[in-house]
C-alpha cells in the first residue's frame, strides 16, 4: 500500500491557539496527502510559565484546535496527528490527537516527559498500543522525547504499527541522528514533525528548537528532510511493503527476538 | 574510575588458530590497557562451510585460544574479551570469552544468528546479565548482529554494565552508525571490535567484513576509530563516571522508563 505522507514545520506563536490553528488549516489545505503530521503542542507553543498558564491554555476534544482538524480531516479525508495542550484534571497532559474524516481516531498522552515539563504537565496514561486507522494499516503516536526510550517504539512497532507518527519540539541535537537506529531495528517509517524559532518567557527561560523535520524509511534512509527554519508541508510517498520485518530469508527482526534471554520489564 | 580501553582490530586467516592466537597475543603484548576486545570469531576465521568444518575448529576453555588469552591477561592483569568457535553437543556455539588475570570471568553464546550462521551453529543460551570484572564495574558481553535488537543492550545496561565489548564480524553497513542511538539511549560506553578482510569457501559463498572499529561514548561521540583496513591495537583513556544516567537534573534515563505503558515482553 502507497501513502503519501508528510510533516508540518512552522513556528507557532506562544499562547496564539486561534492563529496558530488558522495557519495549520490553511497551509494543510493547499497539499495532498494521506498522512499529515504537526508538531507537539502546535497549538499553544511550548514554554509555559507554570501549570496555571498552562490550564489557561488547555484545550478538550471540543476546543478549536482538536474541531479544526476534524473539519479539515472530514473535507479532505485523510489523517492529521498533532500535539496540544489537553485540559486534565489538576495539571494538562502534553497530547497528541490523530483524527480522520471519522472522527477522533485516538489521544495519545506524552509518557516520557522532558526536563521541567514534569512541573508543567500530568505524565501520560495512554500505554504505547498500536492504532488502527481504519483504513488497512496501523500507526504509532509518540511526542519528542520518547524518541530516547527503545521500549516506547519498539513497543508501537510490536504492535502492528507501519509509520510512527511522532510531534516533536526538539532541543536536544540528537533525535534526527538517532532516528536511524529506530527505524532499521523497527523496520517502520517514521515521520518526525519539529517545530523551529526560540520561546522566551516571563521567569527569564529561553529556549530554541532545532526543525530539520524528517521521514525516514525502514532502512535508515531519510527519504525527506528540509532546513533549520524552513516552514511549510512537504510530503513524499512512502511504500508500506517496505516495513516487511524479513531483512534477508533468514532473519525476521521480530521473530528472531530472544525473549527468553532479555531483563528489561524492570 | 578511568579506564584505558581498546580494540584490536585484523584480518583473520580462516582456520589458522595458532597462527591467529599467536599474532593477537604478539600485538596485545606491545601495548598497556585494562579491556582489550577482540572482533568475533577470531582465532577461526567466519565462513564455515557447514557444521562439520566448524565442529573441527571448534575449542573448550582448555584450548589454545582461550589458554593463550588467559596466560596474556594473567601477564598483564587486565580485562580481554574475544570471540571463538565454542564446541557444543552437536553444533559450536558462536561466543565470546571474557578473562581476566584471575581465570574464566564469562562465556557469551551469541543469541541472534545472523544469515547463515543459523545453519552452523546452536544459538545462544546464556542471557544477557551484566557481568562483574571483579573490578568494581561491571561489563556487558555482545556479538556482531546482536546490535540490531534494542532488548540486548538495554538489559545489559539495565543490569548495570557500563561499557559494552562487542565482538564482531560485520558486514552490513549499519551498525556503526546505530551505535549513535544505543549509547545514548542506555549511557554506556561501546566498543566494536570488527574485523576486515574477505573470505571465500569451497562452497561459492563471499563475504566481505567491514573494519572501522570504533569506541563510542555515553553521549554518541565517536572517542576512537580506525580505517576500513586497519590492523593493530588501538586504545583511548574513558571515565566510567560519564555513564551517570542523569540527562539533566529533572530525567534520568532508566528511571524515567514507564515500563507500566510498554508492550515488549513477546
Amino acid at each position: 500500500m502507497k501513502l503519501k505522507v508528510g510533516f508540518l514545520q512552522f513556528k507557532p506563536e506562544f499562547g496564539k491557539i486561534k492563529e496558530n490553528t488558522d495557519f495549520i488549516v490553511s497551509e494543510l489545505k493547499k497539499h495532498k496527502f494521506d498522512i499529515a503530521v504537526l508538531p507537539e503542542l502546535c497549538s499553544t507553543g511550548y514554554l509555559f510559565e507554570n501549570t496555571k498558564q498552562a490550564n489557561e491554555l488547555a484545550e478538550d476534544e471540543n476546543g478549536y484546535f482538536v474541531k479544526s482538524l476534524l473539519s479539515l480531516a472530514r473535507e479532505k479525508n485523510c489523517l492529521i496527528a498533532g500535539g496540544f495542550c489537553e485540559k486534565g484534571k489538576d495539571k494538562p497532559f502534553n497530547s497528541q490527537v490523530l483524527v480522520s474524516e471519522k472522527g477522533i481516531v485516538s489521544i495519545y498522552r506524552k509518557a516520557h516527559l522532558f526536563y521541567k515539563e514534569k512541573e508543567i504537565f500530568e505524565r501520560g496514561d495512554t500505554p504505547f498500543n498500536a492504532v488502527d486507522t481504519g483504513k488497512g494499516y496501523k500507526v504509532g503516536l509518540m511526542i519528542c522525547f520518547d524518541w530516547i526510550f527503545p521500549e516506547a517504539m519498539r513497543s508501537l512497532a510490536l504492535d502492528g504499527a507501519k509509520v510512527i507518527l511522532h510531534s516533536a519540539n526538539l532541543v536536544l541535537p540528537y533525535c534526527q541522528r538517532a532516528m536511524f537506529a529506530r527505524s532499521l531495528e523497527n523496520r517502520v517509517f517514521i515521520i518526525t514533525a519539529n517545530r523551529f524559532g526560540k520561546e522566551k518567557n516571563k521567569k527569564g527561560e529561553e529556549i530554541e528548537f532545532t526543525g530539520k523535520s524528517q521521514i525516514i524509511s525502514p532502512n535508515g534512509e531519510v527519504v525527506l528532510t528540509v532546513g533549520r527554519e524552513t516552514t511549510g508541508l512537504f510530503s513524499v510517498e512512502i511504500d508500506l511493503k517496505e516495513t516487511d520485518k524479513n531483512l534477508n530469508p533468514l532473519n525476521n527482526l521480530f521473530s528472531d527476538r530472544r525473549t527468553d534471554l532479555y531483563k528489561i520489564s524492570n
